[in-house]
């Protein structure tokens, strides 16, 4: 079952790799024309996250079009809440919005742990598909949100620019909040295992909204949750993106993962610094480079490798590529990355 | 023409207090009843900026009622793009608008540099009926956008998580951007002297949109410009609040300027490491702590009180305090600051 290119899975076990990897996150999406038309002909972004057929389809894309290193399954961090009795939708051009949201300690009593293969089939069937469609070429990345990530979907209800509903509830109902954050971490355990199960060959954890806690705050309820994430894995190499927890970066190196993810502010040296031997890092071009001229790309991409070095190292963006990125710009990055030296 | 409590003054210039000054960011606001009493009868939001008379009342309403150690007249950053030519609507629970935005260098030379007096009178009558009506009690505050904060409004046209539209004109028209910058930062000078001739006793800059960008762009779009501003002023002083900038933490240390303004998520110690002696410091307790009881009120004011000393130093939030606070726990924060012993 040996891939034909595992430079990800080699990299993020700081095995010596002969060039540097590269995918971009958010990948499988609209910067693709092959994926919008799989997109324009669907009622909604669920309905293709929901079908296992389409959702393969757009996740290989990416491998075939813009010869990536490795694909991501399709698909969303709030299945999750959604597997656990609390349904969402998608608004056009608005976001994830929740009809109700969690406030009360019954309401977190009459949440379920997730039942991956009953409520999360669909997302282990795509994985199932892709595989199959992959056959071997490169690995696949499996992903769920961090527990406080979703947590401040559930109780917020929509994006924020503050999460102020969510971080008041950490305040004044701290005993609601681990109860939550526990069963968002049962779930997330159960689906991220499922998921390797399926076929999955690298986890990523995505803690988007790490950067709007206090320090105390980010390590209690949000590092111990990943860390037990961590700690339950140890099939496949995970990577840990905690966007904003520059703060944290300490702590987050002490975690039982492989690699960590900067996004495009943190220092490439002091994470290194801060890191070194113990993980290999990934990413970190903010993804307005891309707007830029092939040459400045190209100078660019060149001066973060510089930094980051070569070996135990995943080049990426240091967030998800923007939706209006032209793909010869991605291209650009991408060869730009495997001809380094 | 001596303030009979001119402890921020004091403490911005690194002189010795006798106790802690306190206000907070958006104290003149929905927190406040007497605010919303006046806010109800009027249209919209930026009629109450613009109506010298009840942009006064509501400025002083906190020093009344919240007992702050400063005013900060109630005003908006926008009115400066307004002022030179780019109009722009405040629209009821989602933000600035801007109808036309800019996107081409022959823009750019259309607009106006600010003329204070003829375009942004009414904040300077808001401003001169504010000094009258505060009889020498406390100082009064002033304030302006970032350059760079302006600049990002203009480009994108409202606000926006990830400004992917201005910060992409960075990188593809770095002399377009760097013309409108020059264009906001000479309007701002004017702005702000212009403020200073009418009565405002401290000025304090806000780049809320510092954060979002990679430090070699901080540097090169936002602080150079925050740079100027602090040279054009010597009469009063100076507040940089640069939310999300940790990392160029050491250059805002090295601005003209007498206090860096900390958000809720800057570590204390370190910032007082990289900023002493030269700097004051202002913040940083998290608005949602006031979402908490009066015990854990009292207990992390405190606390964070111990980690800033009492000197060199000005109590606030790390950002505005949010709409929902109650007037009790805003009282309750400010009490402790000012029984901090």
């Amino acid at each position: 079952m040996q891939l034909e290119n595992n430079l990800i899975l080699q990299a993020a076990r700081g095995q010596q790799v002969p060039r540097i990897p590269v995918w971009l996150m958010r990948q499988a999406g609209r910067i693709l024309p092959e994926y919008r038309a799989v997109r324009e002909k669907l009622s909604g972004f669920l309905e293709l996250v929901k079908t296992p057929e389409l959702a393969a389809e757009v996740t290989v894309q990416p491998v075939d079009v813009l010869k990536v290193d490795a694909a991501i399954i399709f698909s969303d961090i709030l299945v999750i809440p959604e597997a656990m009795g609390l349904p969402y939708q998608m608004i056009e051009k608005k976001g994830p919005y929740f009809p109700e949201t969690i406030g009360t300690i019954k309401q977190v009593d009459q949440l379920k742990v997730a039942d991956p293969e009953s409520e999360l089939g669909y997302v282990l069937d795509a994985i199932r598909l892709v595989k199959k469609e992959l056959d071997r070429k490169v690995p696949l990345i499996g992903f769920a949100g961090a527990p406080w990530t979703v947590f401040a979907y559930m109780v917020e209800g929509s994006g924020s620019k503050t999460f102020s509903k969510a971080r008041r509830m950490l305040y004044q109902h701290p005993d609601l909040s681990h109860a939550l954050l526990e069963k968002i971490t049962a779930s997330t355990i159960r689906y991220l295992q499922a998921q390797i199960d399926a076929g999955a060959d690298l986890i990523q954890v995505f803690d988007s909204w790490a950067g709007i806690l206090p320090k105390s705050h980010y390590l209690t309820y949000s590092l111990a949750y990943i860390r037990r994430i961590c700690q339950s894995i140890d099939q496949v190499p995970i990577t840990v993106f905690a966007k904003g927890a520059y703060f944290a970066l300490p702590e987050l190196a002490d975690l039982p993962c492989e690699t960590i993810g900067l996004d495009w502010q943190m220092d490439v040296d002091s994470a290194r610094k801060l890191t070194q031997p113990k993980k290999s890092l990934q990413g970190n071009l903010d993804p307005c480079v891309l707007y830029g001229s092939f040459q400045d790309i190209a100078r660019q991409t060149n001066e973060m490798i510089d930094r980051f070095g070569s070996q135990q190292y995943i080049a990426n963006l240091g967030h998800g590529v923007y939706p209006d990125t032209s793909v010869d710009a991605v291209k650009c990055f991408i060869d730009t990355v495997k001809n380094y030296r």
